[in-house]
């Protein structure tokens, strides 16, 4: 508290020269949904113990329409791109970028490039296509990604080639981790190049692993799909006699939707998470943990995040896929084996179940919560735009919509903290040790 | 048309001795719920060619209440086993045969006999649970199973001796094709041996492929979550560029739930069945046809069942599980290879997305429909016992319960006819050729 | 069983002229998916006491693809109407009708008609739309009609001249009993003028009640969502003291839905439908049970479908709708008050929670059921009209599809026999009496 | 940002005494689940224009496990009450509280108190039912409260009475504003006496009007619900010619709840909320307003949350229920009936589908986010007694859960602020005019 909030500078391209054509009111305070000013802030820490704040003391821009724009409505072509893996929601935000863009700001052509940054090669052969009001008109009703996605980079000049080519003004990259460093490769070399092309981030990430994101969309819509495989697993387990039911859920380097799932489905004995280190074998690792669970209630939950425990796979060589990701050694299998290994050793019998449901759940259509969500965000990330804002990624802390640079947030990953509220809800749902060692 | 149709005769303990205290009209014609007589019959064969029968010339009692009953509703003890894998609907089941025992005959005591015929067997040293009607009332909202199940067999003449130093007079036996070879074997076992106990099977089969039973319990909800599986292969398909969804689902000898989740899907472009023998190879073979399908349309949804192309593993060693099933080899995992082998060497890229979503499905509770389904078996099940039938299966045909000897069905499956309607609306829906060979 | 069962005729354009393009076997019993002979048949009586049939003994011809059709695909224009109330599955049904015409046929045109009925009279100004592949792919997902739909009749003549104008060979007509009275009468004008224009009929009726249907599209979503309701009415009145809740499901003159999503439901103590009748007052009435039971037990959950106890009205004026529906008198709020009276009068207090969800139940998306039943009857509505057969509607009958005359079910109701298997189910989830009165 | 924080005080019984068993870290930083200590605080302002907080500048106390408790769990005899009317989630606080208490602070005794504050009145006769671990195992799954509820107050004094009758050490109290006032009565009185039973509040609101809570558990399940039910008007009033679909929703003084239905659905086109003075009538009034949409788009969805409009109804007289909450005019029917007379008599003819959910949506079980939140706000609030807080309600402001003092929310309501992000959202969305006069 003692330190004045450092404020997060955002980029524009220049000075807004336009009149926004919304109906918004030019003057907060009088009861009407309004312009919002540039210096218009959110805080980032709200915690403090004393007079200390317990996190980084920033203040973030708040996102929302401006009164002035830098682009000409009429004159604006937008295009929009999906990349990575599937996430519940993905069609929601292309649909909401093309109304707010069509529909309430009047601009005349958005376009929806294929399969990822692969269209946004010539070379691939996959011209984009003009979206269009009936084309959009159900598609949050829908999972996957209308216009297709792709993993991994394109040359970053070829692509902004590309984007001057095609005299797209703006350019709106829905992805993770990757996506978003390539959105910002493309963002500097546009700035390089001194082209106006605005690039705006909108964070797509079913780990929730995103910085100064706290929820990013398809993660609700995946805890509520990971908690039916949980119920499941539940009754596989108490269908037979010492019935183990182990289900592996998305989470590369964070928890959360492991976590939130077992807080929602309350049916989970053990929660694994890549914020904890955990041992499998010793007098209080987790298979003896586990036997005893078994012995005195003859069924057990295990929910295992697939970055958990990929210490245990210590000395094997590491691959990654077409985006770059480490490809990680399957710790559910692992699992499945050691647990077998064990029981067989040690007794009593027991029947694993093992469920892996991933494309299950990256595959389906948002749910209600999540559908708000992606409007709120692809309408924001349309006002950043129309703004002239650009390497920006448009953030939600503390339940507001902020102005993120790219870089900042390039590279680094949210991870669940141990000490924090979900992680405790998880030790009070399941009753599991602290540790497994 | 011109044989006399032969009645299936069903046994019987006794004469009936008791007037039921169910409140039903003694005469049928008056317009209200009556008690069935012993000789009202439903026939089995409906369909003809000119004056030919299609189908075999039986008539079935049919189920339901009986005007006398066999057993002294106070004096009664009866008991439920389920066995084998979970399906939808066993804590329906349960449900309600409890409550008609209980609430509408006045039956004291029903026994849930746990984790399948091991409860049977006093040296597992698993003692039933008498059933109350707080432990059941919201069971039917559940998936799974709260008797618990297991595979396989026990004892014939350890079970009987159960059944008698129990003093069990009724036992219902929900489960397949071995559970019911079980239910006879007891059955016979009781007559050898002089007893009067009533033993009436339930039919379950998530593959559907009991003989006699159009529709059994759970069925429907494994085709509603499959469908929804389909719907996740379809959005993954098209989410890449040449995605191809591959989903395997249940149907160990009949295709009927993978042809059903296809005809409701409407997004399936192959499906594979047991019924239906297909090459992988050659110019009409399965992958040719596949990839015609990818050049035209960039992606394509497999379903397959279970027991499909099982033919393929040819010349590999048979292995059985607990309930002597045949292990049947994993066609999903065959196909994963073969189809991504087959287009690493003839072009273009695909991507493979396989999903196999088996607990997944079969521990899910009952939807609506098998919700009504199974309190019809459950309660016609009651029905019957309390006449004193015995040796016998609730049947469904024609939209009409009946009272199915359970030798009758002994070691047959029902098996979908690729001349029906069910596979020629899954060829109107996938469009796919009628053999690929 | 002694008599000879009656074929049902059905009338045909004429002599087929043309070999079906579909790929289908010509001779059954090759184990593959065949064309069907006109003299394949379905029985309708199936129960027999002793050796007599309970029901009429008819035959039905069986409904699938013909080896040989009247029109040449390459040269028809068809068209399909949905008209009256929405019902869950109508655009699956237009959807499936268009796929099996254009996809599978290969005819090149089929016109959506608006609003129903008025969509047929140019002088309403509402042009027929261009079906397309793209207009209708996922129309399945959603609730409603995407051709609109309206109630009540138009000029007969003014339609034919109309059909005859646009040259139009096939109409479906998707409706219920008004609906098929007017395709009935388009048909024989057709007939009259000479013309050769097939009318075929698809069964939509919310309340299952057409004849010879033993389960029509939209049904069993029907069920399910009056599951979901009566679920909730469960929950209020167990919520407070002594509550009642009370809901009103449709079910104009037949019981059907609200007795089926009695049997799903089991939380109803009380199903009151149209086939019953029943008196409010006296010792064994309606209101002293209901009282016996929140005396016993302080909550009670009625059903009652929008149909029954209309002698309750006795006296009041007669209103129709535009469909020519007498408008029913609302026995839901009859029931409320009647209710709130008697207990006011005679304790204890009680709180009437009271549910109308008509709307919410008719407008969504077909569940898995339905979806495929929607396929089929479209499906094989094609294959009658393609073939020639006219003035005929799909009928289901013994789970197999067959035509049926229209005339043999205008002004026909089916009923929900009281005698039947499914009000045995009612009694024995409710517990309730056979009567009040 | 220039003024400091004003911390918000909490009540203590007095000095923690125990040892709290929970296995927590002791020492925050250690990357461990830990106890947290009394001067942790949450910032409740985050906004600020330029360096001026836009909203209260408070620090309210971080809810969560203390180190040192004041009750001694083996002697502690908690009870929990659940009041006013039904909001999904009700048996997820109550099983979660159970749990906490019991599972893992050992607290034997845990007493649902019947039917409300009437449960804590003897003289009415519902004594409280003990709660076990087999009672609430499944509770969560399901809709409404196993322990009752009831609106309006009891005697303060006599309440108190039974509470130190029965040895009672904690009340959990949930429900909304006037059991809170309740709440706040009871410890007050219970602080008069001297006695040390700690009064803990948990905000039931499915208005989401409670102030500092920025989310009240239910009103996620509420929106999904109400999004379901808006999908079905928009298809209702598109089944016909210039059908209009209306919906009203909850939402007594705030239109949290319609709004954000508004923006998941984003099928509506007007959102009439409390916050919202519009005209019906005059040229830029709401009928005018719609019937331009009419005549354009021939259909219309409209969501009115219950308390909108109630200007409309000025000089009629105001009644209270038994809650003493004002009964308010019923806008939904008021809507209906003007937009008919409206358009009878300005053309064209429309159909008004009118759908009035409320009861449905009450009572449905919590959906997977509200279960996780039911289950952070119990244990929270078993945390704050067990630590000795009283007269406190868990309140959860920035996505954190805090201590607020029940008299500063009393009479308080939150309400939706035109200038926020939700309603802006909702703009965009409908496209709809800031306002209708």
């Amino acid at each position: 508290m003692s330190n004045k909030p450092k404020i997060v500078e955002v980029t524009s391209l220049g000075q807004p020269r336009f009149v926004s054509p919304l109906r918004r009111s030019i003057r907060p305070g009088e009861g009407k949904a309004a312009f919002l000013p540039d210096d218009l802030y959110v805080r980032y820490a709200v915690e403090q113990l004393g007079e200390t704040a317990t996190d980084e003391e920033l203040l973030f821009q708040k996102a929302g329409p401006r009164e002035r724009i830098y682009f000409d409505p009429a004159q604006t072509r937008a295009a929009i791109v999906t990349c990575g893996g599937l996430c519940p929601g993905l069609n929601d935000v292309i649909r909401s970028v093309f109304l707010e863009l069509h529909m309430n700001y009047g601009v005349p052509e958005v376009l929806g490039i294929r399969y990822g940054f692969q269209g946004l090669n010539p070379r691939v052969g996959l011209p984009p296509v003009r979206l269009t009001l009936d084309m959009v008109e159900d598609i949050h009703q829908q999972g996957g990604t209308i216009l297709g996605s792709s993993r991994g980079p394109q040359d970053i000049s070829v692509m902004v080639d590309f984007l001057a080519a095609e005299r797209i003004d703006i350019l709106f990259c829905v992805g993770g981790d990757g996506t978003q460093r390539g959105a910002h490769a493309i963002a500097e070399e546009v700035r390089r190049r001194g082209l106006n092309i605005a690039i705006v981030g909108i964070p797509k990430t079913i780990d929730n692993d995103i910085p100064y994101c706290d929820r990013s969309f398809g993660v609700l819509t995946a805890v509520d799909e990971a908690r039916k495989v949980l119920d499941c697993a539940h009754n596989e387990s108490k269908g037979v006699r010492n019935g183990i039911g182990l289900v592996k859920l998305m989470g590369r380097e964070a928890g959360f939707i492991t976590a939130a799932a077992t807080v929602a489905s309350q049916d989970v004995n053990f929660t694994l998470v890549p914020e904890l280190t955990f041992e499998l074998h010793g007098e209080k690792g987790f298979l003896a943990v586990l036997r005893q669970r078994i012995i005195a209630r003859h069924h057990a939950v295990i929910a295992v995040a697939e970055g958990a425990g990929q210490h245990l796979f210590h000395g094997l060589p590491v691959e990654r896929d077409a985006s770059g990701n480490i490809k990680f050694h399957d710790i559910g299998l692992l699992l499945k084996e050691e647990i077998t290994r064990y029981f067989d050793q040690h007794g009593p019998k027991v029947e694993v179940k093992y469920i892996d449901p991933s494309y299950i759940i990256r595959s389906v259509p948002a749910n209600t919560e999540d559908g708000a969500l992606c409007d709120q965000f692809a309408r924001r990330a349309v006002h950043a735009a129309m703004a002239g804002k650009t390497d920006v990624l448009i953030g939600y802390i503390n339940t507001k919509f902020v102005h993120v640079p790219i870089a900042m947030i390039a590279g680094q990953k949210r991870r669940m903290s141990l000490e924090g509220e979900l992680w405790a809800s998880v030790l009070s749902a399941t009753g599991q040790p602290q540790s497994f060692q």
